[in-house]
């Protein structure tokens, strides 16, 4: 009882301050345009150590990243790309592909080793697979877009893209699939548009 | 000319610290116990303040939030967890509801303006309309669970329900279908298990 203070002070977690609010989400946007400054490999492989750490169903984390340099594996990408995403998508110090790894089942027994009977059933489960598979791969690619944010750099996701066309040229065993492209780097001139407008939340947020 | 100096700074965005990096990402645990202190209807409403501005693909926004308060709603939604979550479900200061707004692209001429065809193409390609809607939807849902622990907040994401039995419940008219709940309080006694393993990054990031 004695220590009622301490065991107080380790429940209350720490809140992210205004800067990093402003950070993450409310002062970001998404860069149509980059800086001529590089981002290192460095930089790229501190994404990742930031987004694994965030939660995954059953701590699945179907999601796959391979970063497409500059020169020709950067042309073969921008091949697949909508007209729109083509310039930026060549321009950009830095370009991630987002993929979810169908095969993600079979790490289970590593990835939650009490319930060793989950990667079978995932594996003879292909419905289920594939929506598990989906829908973390997503949501670790939100988490992989704001720690992108955390690096102080500037990302541009885009759908917009031949997935069948990316996947053939990427990914030719069939294994990975590409769910998102985001280009990476620092914002450069005129880098962003108007931000689009938000849904009211009373549309949003309701409650029981 | 004269101006590099200042336009080098303005392209600079700043770094997220290592205090807001442990918050979101390296130190944030998924909660499994709760400590007696409320959550306020503030605190929720702020969570999504800040979710709210982290982009979606042509700014579709599909997200909705049912937060489902003490009493006898909160009886009616532990009916449809999963016996693991019911306990913990119960007991959380506060619980959300995340599902898809099955309708989002209704909201399409307000949320991407220039391009007023998109709202009917969506409409009528139920298809489209569902992948897109699932993607972004999940994509938000991870916004949510990092701007949860942004307040200085733990959340406790679960997949384990029955999505059928929670809908029938609470989104009677079909619109919105539930994607995930998430319990959210300060951590009380032993919140959280061990940290389950996450891959190696030599095996999620490659290189082209």
């Amino acid at each position: 009882m004695e220590d009622t203070m301490t065991e107080q002070l380790t429940r209350t977690l720490p809140l992210l301050d205004e800067a990093g609010r402003a950070t993450l989400f409310t002062a970001a946007r998404t860069a149509n345009r980059f800086a001529d400054i590089p981002v290192t490999d460095a930089e790229l492989r501190e994404i990742w150590e930031l987004a694994r750490w965030a939660p995954t169903g059953a701590n699945t984390q179907p999601l796959r990243v391979l970063y497409v340099g500059a020169g020709d594996a950067r042309r073969r990408l921008v091949e697949h790309m909508d007209e729109g995403n083509k310039a930026k998508t060549e321009a950009a110090p830095a370009v991630a592909v987002l993929a979810l790894d169908t095969h993600f089942h079979e790490h289970m027994s590593q990835l939650l080793p009490f319930r060793p009977e989950l990667g079978d059933v995932l594996g003879t489960n292909e419905e289920l697979r594939t929506s598990t598979g989906r829908f973390n791969a997503a949501l670790q690619a939100g988490y992989f877009i704001l720690a992108v944010r955390a690096l102080g750099l500037a990302a541009g996701p885009m759908g917009g893209f031949d997935a069948t066309g990316v996947d053939t040229e990427f990914f030719p065993d069939g294994r990975w699939q590409s769910i998102l492209v985001v280009n990476i780097g620092h914002p450069g001139e005129n880098p962003w548009f108007d931000r689009l407008p938000r849904l009211d939340p009373a549309d949003i947020v309701r409650w029981a």
